[in-house]
């Protein structure tokens, strides 16, 4: 913390800024300048409240110098981690790709993707059983039958099960049938939610979400983490904006970032990002030049019937195209000639 | 699809309707009004056909809804909701203020201030006993013996608390000791949580998320009032915006078109709104320009030792000052020469 | 400026960014912390550039301090400027309204207009000759014919006009025409126009760039000022954000803040803000509720016949209702008991 | 309207189109394609009556545009616009690269990035000469004289210049000294400028505003095309969001939408969108894994010493290792297998 002084704040004003810095146990260094004096904060574990200071006499502001994270930060750990999912992992040497349809509608339409997406070498299925619908109108997913239908594919075809859990019942059930548990984007904040999954023991997908910042983001992981769960994947799945030519603003410039702070592994959803299916190739290329080390892909056997965002999944077809034309990419990006970050 | 009755529609009528819309194994929500009484029918799948119901005694008009909303929609009820709020109510002739500190910290704390709030005429008080933090190292609230504080504020002073509950077990304890059961920002779009709160029985007071449209505001209003619960009161508090000058853009314009569009009452937050002491006053005065039919405000008998917010915090005196000047400012736009929206 | 040391730097690292510091003939204060060491700069005169220190081995962070105004602080001068425009004056004891068309469209609109306007008791006239239209193909305005209508305003009303200019060819016409030179949000950054406006000896409305923050606003307003031309008025007009039931989003909160940190006066125009007919006065209480100097409103005889923005323009009635309500407020708000900011 | 011509059309019989065209007193805009040349009309107020030109020999449609878009349409011309700037092109098979330092500062520096540039067989040169800074006392650029170093460095190098105007005097300068008009993101929407630009004929480097939507950001282009300037480059620089860890958010969604729609080229600039040298690299490989014709991106000798935006400028040996990479991906995602959008 650093407490910027007025140019016109008194001597008294100034020593009444230190004897506050040291009422709460801390020291008060009082810089002088040609215009102002500055005071820095040593000593503190934690953060330390701006408001001890903001509205003091003679105080301009008070900025916070150093960063509230712990458990997530390359200080910690420098090397990233590898985060073990089912029989497989993210944040390995390979590009991890996850792969299926935006909800669980019935057993055919399921395993129709299930086959392909395992036949193009991916080791992760995705799909729904429990859908946040803006709408209480909107169809809201299959619940725990949904999951029964995810084991069978797990079952048949060796692929690791990620799906979302909206809630501690939710998390229980998603415990119990699948290898991953997704903690949606209008839950990246559900403090309870991210507490109760800090004490499950399967690994979690945590999305950004609609408007979170770095930070937010960072400590939403910290959350899961503090109970215990060190297994937390980062996912991009754009940001709200102004623009209005996509559903979300994927914002790929947090994927160096987080791997500069964060030992953790960080995936992009190019489907969620852009709800339009042509733009869902050229962004999860984009994703994984950018450094990604995995992409979670809406694919359904027929986009124009799919129960819930039929308009940004690919077609299996499409599909395997894409897998093609990432896996290059993160080869080109991954040659030891690169320096990823 | 909604039913409206005409003026002189029996009981009978109206359990008929009611009767009917359940054989169809549909959900019928009755909400009275002023001079007639209107039917929302939920949980079908696609539209209803208006033949069943045409024709039957004291029906008016049985009305297609086109857009995604049914309860919330002034189409139901075209005159505004009064929510009777413990001992008072929230949308009715005179401008709710709800006033407390950002969290519960101990006795004394909360009772020097709730003195104050009596004081001033106010008929709620605010104060969280679980704290939604960003940080999981932030100061979480009193929890449970938080609660055990308030509603001993309530014996004192006859103030009806509102309070935030964050989960289901919250929602519990909210119910059993406060009035009015607070939804934060960050859990707007949490769908369990809004459909557990619609089977409650007290108030909502629902704030607007981070990054909500007015669609999805409204909408999560909706999720409530599907499970039977239609006391549901909205709360601007701020979206997330680029700009830097204040902890989040106040957006009043949300005031009048959920007026023009809905019967439920909106507040205004402008504390969590601003983060800044010297903008609460005039951002309060602005809200209750536009027409919000009350204010939630922080007080604090001592911004500066705050456990939580103190930057926003209003001292005491300050608080008295805004009272006054937002209670003329209502007289004035609620004059009969004034058309409000 | 504010240098943050990685936990892990070394004393060389340190000694390094002093030693740079130092070749740039500041002086650096080293304050050593639990965890991390921090360097205070002090003997700049103006902002010290990031850049030198971002990426030098062992640093985290370089934090700037100070802000880079001059002419429009308080610090420069505390009480509020009183700018005069024509006969009258924006910033003084009363309320400044500025009323007309979007578009000047011919002689028979402006004057219906006017009429009313000065009616009303405003002492400011709008009107645009040179519009800025997204699309090549809109309206682009009547250029110098339209400022001669204005000037006739003035002529037969004693009004004073308030008009917008592109270019300089605009701001020479402007200047001889009219009263006050508008420069429009999307030229707030147009450095080269606000460098030219800054040598004319006619004041100079400013508006808000749809996505300017406090600081750009703020500096846009010093590189006129820094020119020699010290009349200068602020306007808010909306910002850009996701919200989508407004064509913008008001934010009132920058009208206490340029209060707090500047002397400029600062006015509020709902009409852009918002887009819509209904929401124009229900905003325009806010803004002067808010404690703005003045609105900037549109009004039409006939707003469904607009050439120009008529979904958002007042009928006349609606204006002389407007200004009523709004004047109340005004008083109320500059009453001697209330302290604005 | 547009009138697309047969393929085996004459001269004569675009001409004669032109002529009925200029006879209604409207304007022709002549745009040649592979396969059939298409003419779009501008100036018409209303609807133009197809009648006038269905029957005219060589004439193959006459397309009513719905959309506000016309000569940037792909109805217009199907085929990509490949841009001629100096002795080189943009938007052709190449990935066209862009790169220099921010600002010129003086010769040495100049053309130690220079040396550095051509080497590494990029075709375009960039540096400031008017440079658009948020504050008045910030560096402004050397102007003239900086232009003149440029244009050597053409001489020596046989690097095709593009460096940014900001005003109409700026523009001739441009237009006598560099190859290619660079009008920046703060100018987008000064539409006095986009018509002046418009009537020059070199090509323009048009950027993205910061909150600029797609609409606005093809119809900034639309602007100058209607002036008969058709050689337009897009250039996305990212958008202002609440997103704090990078400058801008870049938003590379915006690649494949502008090329469905518009048979314009748009490169990305990595280091704008940024304002950080580590997240240069990722962002410019994703930049060109999303499909862009080109990169712009800053260099600087010694970046710690630069005298504007040096935190994001890249070293030269970082800038090499750039250069390589994107190529690699370029050509992968160019590859016959794939189909870019």
């Amino acid at each position: 913390m650093l407490i910027v002084m007025k140019p016109d704040a008194s001597r008294s004003d100034i020593d009444r800024v230190v004897e506050v810095i040291e009422g709460l146990g801390l020291r008060g260094h009082t810089l002088p300048g040609e215009n102002r004096t500055a005071i820095g904060i040593t000593g503190n574990k934690g953060a330390v409240d701006s408001a001890h200071f903001e509205n003091l006499p003679g105080v301009a502001d008070a900025i916070r110098v150093t960063k509230p994270y712990k458990l997530i930060s390359k200080e910690l750990r420098p090397e990233k981690s590898v985060i073990k999912v089912g029989n497989a992992v993210i944040g390995g040497a390979e590009l991890a790709i996850i792969a299926g349809p935006c909800a669980v509608e019935n057993v055919e339409q399921v395993f129709k993707v299930a086959q392909d997406v395992a036949k193009s070498g991916a080791k992760f299925f995705r799909g729904g059983a429990f859908k946040p619908r803006t709408s209480p109108y909107a169809f809201q997913g299959m619940g725990e039958d949904g999951l029964k239908i995810l084991a069978e594919v797990r079952e048949q075809y060796g692929l690791n099960i990620v799906t979302e859990a909206m809630d501690e019942r939710g998390i229980d059930l998603v415990e119990k049938y699948g290898d991953c548990i997704q903690i949606g984007a209008r839950n990246m904040q559900n403090f309870s939610l991210l507490k109760y999954a800090g004490q499950t023991r399967k690994p979690i997908l945590l999305k950004r979400g609609l408007s979170a910042t770095l930070d937010e983001f960072l400590l939403a992981a910290e959350y899961i983490m503090s109970e215990g769960n060190y297994d937390v994947i980062l996912c991009e799945r754009g940001i709200r904006t102004f623009a209005d030519h996509a559903r979300n603003t994927l914002d790929l410039s947090i994927v160096p970032v987080v791997q500069r702070m964060s030992h953790l592994p960080i995936i992009v959803d190019p489907s969620h990002a852009t709800g339009h299916n042509y733009m869902v190739n050229p962004m999860a290329r984009a994703g994984v030049a950018a450094g990604a080390d995995g992409l979670i892909i809406e694919v359904h056997p027929c986009p124009e019937e799919a129960l819930c965002d039929g308009a940004q999944a690919l077609t299996l077809a499409q599909y395997g195209e894409l897998v093609e034309q990432v896996r290059k990419i993160y080869e080109l990006v991954n040659e030891n000639t690169f320096a990823v970050v």
